[in-house]
């Protein structure tokens, strides 16, 4: 069988007001057309996607599947047609899916191409809450798809309907690239319209069925607020996904995961908590409150937070502490090692057991390369330290409260690097005149 | 015609618990009387209110209106009176309006007005969710108003009335000051109230009709709790008429406007931020996660935080890059200039493209004066740098890693200032007894 | 009278997905059983809470009350009897409570126990939204029950009822062991179910009332997304009370309260602020965005944030003000005195007025123990200092940005620690290749 997908994402979206193309708009750090990608192929074998011209974003993003362009925009039946090269000779079924409804769950769209064993044609339907404008499924007394009618051509009547077209249909591919080469513009706005298959399959006889499914899996993207709304749904899935593995949150409204977070068994995660892609954090890890983490993995029983940020190429190791206003980019932190304060760790490995004070800072960047700082297992790098890079701090070394590190520092040693205190009697403060 | 509003505004808000006078507490980043005054500037042409005495914080806010003070709290209609040495004579309307009712819109005022056409007297009327305890308004057959009915005084047929009083009147100056005389205070808690003006003008055979307004615009506030629940209602519609605008919120419910932000086309809102009054950001660019500005623009393509608090007086220019832990105050930050990574900016101006360290400080204040510092554009302040202001550094200039500079920098110079690295072999550090 | 309780707290939660005892997980800043203990405290002489084997850190957190271990789990009825020799010879009522019915109030307990005046056997009943699983209470004509029949054996009439058992009982001591001990396990199960003391006490013509309570107060909690709706519903409950009180919050779905926190009259939290245990916020003090705080007291009028930490052992004297990116632990900030940019103050204390420059570090941690830093009233911290405690900055005391300070400074006196600068003409930055 080895059904194959279509997937409309030529669409302008001037709604969002954006330049970019609608479907790379993201949902829970990935664009959403990755979204339905993700469960796109979990069921076909092959996709093609339609998208319009001048848009490389789109085109990498859904690498490595085809793509096919559709340089004028005459309606979903002609973008549908654009993929005929591709799949016209497919021999199995052919599912015309839309990047603008990213929620269409791997489960729906098995069970369309489940009921084509019964149907000559698919579509999915759903029954809205405010069913608005969309069309009307006109089903026939045995179950079937008598017709799909417009809101516009509907009677009263058929506008009480209350199950609706989703416009996604599946059939076997012959038949679909026939219906959607027969497809006409004889109408108001001159577009060829996809749903037209259906009257066209009925035309010669054929058996349409239609598969309901959620609401909120078929809702079309069409604004910045309905992307929030998507949003909205798609973390709620996120967070009940993770206290159902036994994460807890004190709040799970206000943490925001991404679509590939991996949360341990027992990890904690405070209030105000913001993930970015690409994050692992491992069994009975804590996340505390205001942090922001992104492209890293934290290991057992770590302890992260309040107000951490951890970048991408960071890796706290088991027990380990990153504390307040700590910023991590491409650091290893080792073993129970601990970053408790104000600190920024870039290009680092930190070996374990070291402690890094208050207001440590790697100089990593010379404006033009980035250099690696290196700090050996036990160190104690005293508070308000600079450390020069590249440079490294030996094993159980000791580095001096205020010090610039310009050299290496062997195994077991004390550096210090700072100025030496003069005072002067009766030179203090005087405050403010007239205080 | 030219019409005239008194707003009531002499309220303790005892309710409050704050010294506060109860129109000064603010919502989305302004005292609630502003919200008023704003939708009333637009409709009348002189504004008077009426203010309880002593509170001069609250007849600052209300400048340029004129100002009427109530010495006693004898009712709302005692209250209107005082404002009849200011308005008594002016030739057109005079509407009474509800300090405590910030959310009265500008439409709404405008149908109030409208409606005079075919009335003497024009009240707000509303239908709550839950009417409780207004009192309600009993229609006429041809639709005016026959009588407004206390709740106390109501039988059960009238309180089953779901058409409840708001408390909004209009009517020309002469009448309304002619029937504000004549309320009388011999009632329970003997108040002169401002509804008796309805009895008083259908006594004279007048026509009192009423304008129907969305309960969320005439609910009161007297409470720290409905304050809150107005802010959540200023806040929705704020975020809406953002994401309208184009602007992407991963999470609008975590992210707080003022009533002035102005964000341009395809602005970046990541969740957790906090704009205080006086933000432009401009089109592109993208506030991340966790950050609070204030006083300050962003100009387009910046980015700005995780964490990063722009206070007053901040420019950020195209393309710049404020990083985590950063706070600029009264900065202009040039085109494509970098301050990534804990900073603290007070006083300055940087140059394009300067790239300003992790942890560099401006010492800017002296305890007694504040003093500027001058970065030249292209300058590199090494890490851990403290600039001792008033101070410059040149254009091109770099600075070494740890300094503390308190001498100009010419353009194109090195300047390094930090003590000379000591190492002593076997000193290092010895870890925690038993350890 | 005297009446005693037995609290359940046995049970492993394997739901929870977590090793930790499921009546430890916190709410609002204490284990759940600590909220249980705190409403049972009230209306109870005597505690005895039965506890599973092995359960350490549960025995300590429950201290003093009395403790019984149940080794094998047989039933709610085998948990509730293991209480037998501590309660048995109770000279009055015991009631059974639930450790995972946390929410249950001291009103609902004391109408419980009155409650017994008219009945020998009282249970609570909740009438839930959605009735589901639960038994079902079956009264008798008189208004008292009948009988508590399980969902499984339940008729359609009976499954129609909408009052539900909760599982909370209270009966005079001697009757309550008596029927206990002969509830017996010729169950599907094998269990022995507590709710079978209803129909025992039915079988010896016993009288048996109910007492209805809100169904939030009775929700058993035995999952993470439990846990998290329950911690929503006693932090709305707090912040209600917050605000009942005076305190202004502009967005109180963001702010985290724990269930000891203390908030003056007229104190102002803006969003996204989190309370730990055990802080104090004085009268008309002002906490600001992103603010984290615990085991602190902050005095009247002080302003502490935006991103401020507070942490255990502060105390915030009034008027003084505590910056972005600022924490303090175990630190006396004296009334007036500042610390508003970037800076790590730890195990100190600051004298009035003073003022603490942006970056300033207390270097109290040498890897071995901690050292006070003592900076007097009215000193003045330059920017960039590191302060390398033990040491003693004296009143009045002027300290130059960037200095490293490691021996006393005396009062009135300046001091000064930082390299010479040094200026390499035409040695400046570069920039990148090409660039």
């Amino acid at each position: 069988m080895n059904p194959a997908a279509i997937i409309l994402a030529a669409g302008l979206g001037t709604r969002m007001r954006s330049p970019r193309p609608k479907v790379m708009h993201p949902l829970a750090g990935r664009p959403m057309i990755r979204h339905l990608l993700a469960a796109a192929e979990a069921r076909f074998g092959r996709i093609a996607v339609v998208v319009g011209p001048d848009m490389p974003e789109l085109e990498a993003a859904v690498a490595p599947h085809d793509i096919a362009v559709q340089r004028e925009r005459l309606g979903t039946g002609h973008a549908a047609l654009q993929a005929g090269s591709l799949l016209g000779g497919h021999p199995g079924d052919v599912a015309v899916l839309y990047g603008d409804n990213p929620l269409v769950s791997e489960a729906t769209l098995g069970r369309l191409l489940a009921a084509r064993a019964q149907a000559d044609l698919v579509l999915l339907a759903m029954r809205p809450a405010d069913p608005g404008h969309y069309g009307r499924v006109i089903t026939a007394p045995d179950g079937g798809v008598e017709r799909v009618v417009e809101w516009a051509d509907a009677n009263e009547a058929e506008r009480a309907v209350g199950l609706c077209n989703a416009g996604v249909v599946c059939a076997p591919s012959a038949d679909l690239f026939r219906w959607l080469a027969a497809v006409r513009n004889d109408n108001a706005k001159g577009e060829y319209y996809l749903t037209d298959v259906v009257a066209l399959a009925r035309a010669e006889g054929r058996r349409v069925a239609f598969v309901e499914a959620p609401e909120a899996e078929l809702r079309g993207i069409n604004s910045k607020a309905e992307l929030a709304t998507a949003e909205a749904e798609v973390q709620a899935a996120l967070r009940a996904a993770a206290m159902a593995g036994g994460t807890t949150m004190q709040a799970p409204e206000t943490v925001f995961l991404s679509f590939d977070t991996r949360l341990g068994a027992d990890v904690v995660l405070e209030p105000h908590v913001v993930f970015g892609p690409g994050v692992t954090v491992e069994e009975s890890a804590t996340i505390r409150a205001f942090s922001h983490l992104e492209g890293c993995t934290v290991k057992r029983e770590a302890i992260i937070g309040p107000y951490a940020r951890l970048r991408p190429g960071t890796v706290v190791e088991p027990r380990a502490h990153v504390g307040n206003f700590v910023e991590l980019k491409a650091v290893t932190l080792g073993e129970g090692a601990k970053a408790n304060h104000l600190a920024y760790l870039g290009d680092a490995s930190i070996g374990a057991g070291a402690n890094i004070g208050a207001g440590t800072i790697t100089c990593n960047y010379d404006g033009v390369h980035k250099h690696r700082t290196e700090i050996g297992a036990g160190a104690f790098i005293g508070s308000d330290t600079a450390l020069v890079a590249p440079v490294k701090v030996g094993a159980r070394a000791l580095v001096g409260a205020g010090s610039v590190i310009t050299a290496n520092v062997p195994d077991d040693a004390l550096a210090i690097a700072r100025g030496r205190q003069t005072v002067f009697e009766g030179r203090g403060f005087k405050g403010k005149k007239g205080k």
